[in-house]
């Protein structure tokens, strides 16, 4: 099904190839994604974020504007929609990621900078996507509804987020639920397009350029919101770690924090730029 | 405030003991829970349900009559109820469980046989309510309404359980959802009150009796189960392990699968016999 | 084989108990153990170490003296000598505890006061023998000789151990190696009988006195230190917690490092005192 | 450092790429390795190994030899040295692997087929080597010598090494030591090249070829191989997956098994042909 040369027989979106392809750590997009997320909006330093920004790409409209996604994903791809029932443990995951506001060639956007997920298929998926994701654990306060000590309604109820990875806390965010909003009243800067920097490291000598290295628009379709959006106040915060980098994009000052359900379709990228 | 003599200062419902009680993996009753339950109904073979029953516990009503819980758990101890908030990884479990009938002196009642969870708080309260508790890891099909690819209906759509522990699969089952039922639908055994087993060892010699061996009748308040309760056909299957010993139970016959929330209060329990 | 009233027909030394016994999460002892330890000293506030005493426990000869003890673990049961063979898993794990000098009836000791494990066996095992074990992540600095970036002799090497859970970093120390000693250096705290705290709580009543507050030295026989044992400069830090208390037995001081393997077998505990 | 377009400044041998360079999941080889070896040699049906080769990769000399090897790892990147020290989590982990016999243009070497490791940075670091990584957990029989209830010399033992993944068990091997064998007497596919197809998936459209699809040919600089080189009588047994394909290669036959210590520096491969 792939195009390529003729007598590259074995088949699979991704490793490991094999004869029949079932072995993929993950099957080909179109990709499904239904999401529940727990969203702190910041600021932080717009130098910082310029840092992270390899031309073309730019700061955005709010330069120095971001937010961390703590959030539960449930997905699956078109050519196995059977997932969730061969194995469910292949469709469930959680995520943490820090976003910034960027542009290219004058349209607005957003970059994913860091992104903790916590499993395999998903860390590889978002390579191809361009996401940097690492391994990590995430938690989310979580309630339910027949539980008879827990909260029974959203206004007032609180919620927080916990990034960890390699044995250490990353990061940590909190929201206090205070009123529902309208889709509309979501941050532009949460539904943007998604600009990414796909990278796939040169083998052959450590100072060649990457074999791949190009800058990509992650397409969306079939976008839905949930009903259930709340809107509140949020506390975030970063830790240090002498392997991460994310600390440099720390929040300056809190905007709100945003609860809500999201779904969509990946039907592919488009390669605007390439740096190799 | 736990009554014991008035030499022991340190706190804590359970380990580790502490000036302060903050440490301990699991604080005292009352615990409050909430739980999404994939439950497939089975018949084994009683004798061997017999053979798992010590005196004077006796078969239930129904002989060989089980059930393979796969649930998701949201709980919290009534003397910290901001834990989701503190840490929500402390308040979230998954947990796969064989039940079987049993009866106490005319009452019938149900029996956790074997239980895996996947964190050391739910292990360790557990225990002390009788659930011979083991590491383990659980999938449970699970779909988002959002997602573009996933079944917008409950009627027709397929659920999986799986439990695995120590790197092999233990069980799996599935349920093909049929219909919607009401809550006096639900077998019995699934509501009965447990009657089960506390065990703590000796450590003095290894033929010595236990330090505690005694049968609980569990409590139950708060009791509530949610509107969507479906019923439909189910699939069981055990696998052999060389280091379990629930093969044993292996359902003769399949005899249905539910899929329903509930809640309760967890207010103690009445030691109902001891055999030490 | 246990003794017991002989209406109870099941068999195994733990959870679950079964008609075979098979599946208990850790076989009967005598239990046989290896150990690679980077073990750090470090004196504390002893009036800290008292709060953590209770009557008849005392302070040891040197109040304040205690240590952390990052570890790798070798273990099985007498009664499954091929468990190494059945599930490597269930005989592998690492810990890191931090134990402190104690005395009881004058007689010197010592007592772990806290400690993560990873795995389910290790952790039940810990609470039949008074260590009060919650399951955690230990990162031990390892290196393999045939490395060729990795140091080649241990004069100079260093070393680092962690402890995490629940997502968060709890303590760290590392040791630079100095000098090679005997047995007979090592500090005697090290190898001081254990006094450890028995305990089971009460099902029936939060305010109830436990099932199990007992006192015991654990015994030891087969007692081996290996020929390497090396010395030198340590650092030690613990990190604060919302849910645990071991903060306030941070070092005030480093004493010293010590790396060192070492084997034994448990026979069995002394209960010698019950506070229930 | 690493050359490609001025205009892009961040820094990293991959993912996370930012400003320092800090975060990347693995740092820049050359990579320095140690490993502990379990290795079980087995012939498997040529046909399949043939359908697992694509053209210009050919069978080896001897058609349908493989092995899966069971093994510990101790791995850093020259350009951070310390990390054993940062991080000691960063620097070891357990693989499993199934390798086959292969040759290109009259060159025999080996590929590997399917491998499973318990850690990000060596699924990422293996994928950029043409490793097919996937996540799993792998146990290997391991005996410390001063553990009094463990066997005290090689002659006899016995070793298993078990993979597993998304819960369930995919291979297991075992080892009865027999003798003890010079470094030559090793199966010289156990030394030879590796040629490993790198793969990195288009985004643009699931039927277009892939961005990477490249034969590589890996280096490996001061080999060393330990003295203690032990070989046996194994056993080895493929499970059936329905995500996996690796029991296709399911062995006909028992040929041996190994049990030794290696190093060697990875400086680099060679792109010895391009399908796309």
């Amino acid at each position: 099904m792939i195009g390529m040369h003729p007598d590259f027989k074995l088949k699979g979106f991704s490793y490991p190839l094999t004869p029949k392809g079932i072995s993929s750590v993950i099957q080909s997009f179109p990709w499904h994604y239904g999401t529940e997320y727990l969203n702190i909006l910041f600021r932080t330093d717009p130098d910082v974020v310029k840092s992270f920004l390899p031309e073309p790409l730019e700061l955005g409209p709010d330069p120095g504007l971001g937010y961390v996604a703590f959030s539960k994903w449930w997905s699956i791809s078109d050519e196995n929609k059977d997932m969730p029932l061969i194995n469910p443990e292949r469709t469930q995951y959680k995520e943490a990621a820090i976003w910034v506001g960027c542009s290219f060639r004058g349209n607005p956007g957003q970059i994913c900078l860091f992104v903790w997920v916590d499993n395999d298929f998903t860390m590889a998926r978002g390579w191809f996507m361009g996401f940097p994701k690492k391994l990590g654990q995430v938690y989310i306060t979580d309630y339910h509804f027949l539980n008879p000590g827990m909260p029974q309604k959203m206004e007032g109820a609180t919620f927080k987020g916990i990034a960890s990875a390699h044995g250490e806390k990353l990061m940590e965010g909190t929201m206090t639920v205070e009123r529902k909003i309208k889709q509309s009243d979501l941050p532009p800067i949460m539904t943007a397009p998604p600009y990414h920097i796909r990278h796939f490291p040169n083998i052959e000598s450590p100072t060649a350029p990457p074999s791949v290295l190009e800058l990509v628009r992650l397409g969306a379709e079939n976008k839905k919101v949930g009903e259930e959006i709340w809107e509140g106040s949020g506390t975030l915060k970063f830790y240090e770690s002498e392997i991460e980098e994310h600390f440099a994009l720390r929040p300056k000052e809190i905007l709100g924090a945003y609860r809500f359900s999201s779904g969509y379709t990946f039907p592919g990228g488009e390669i605007v730029y390439s740096w190799v």
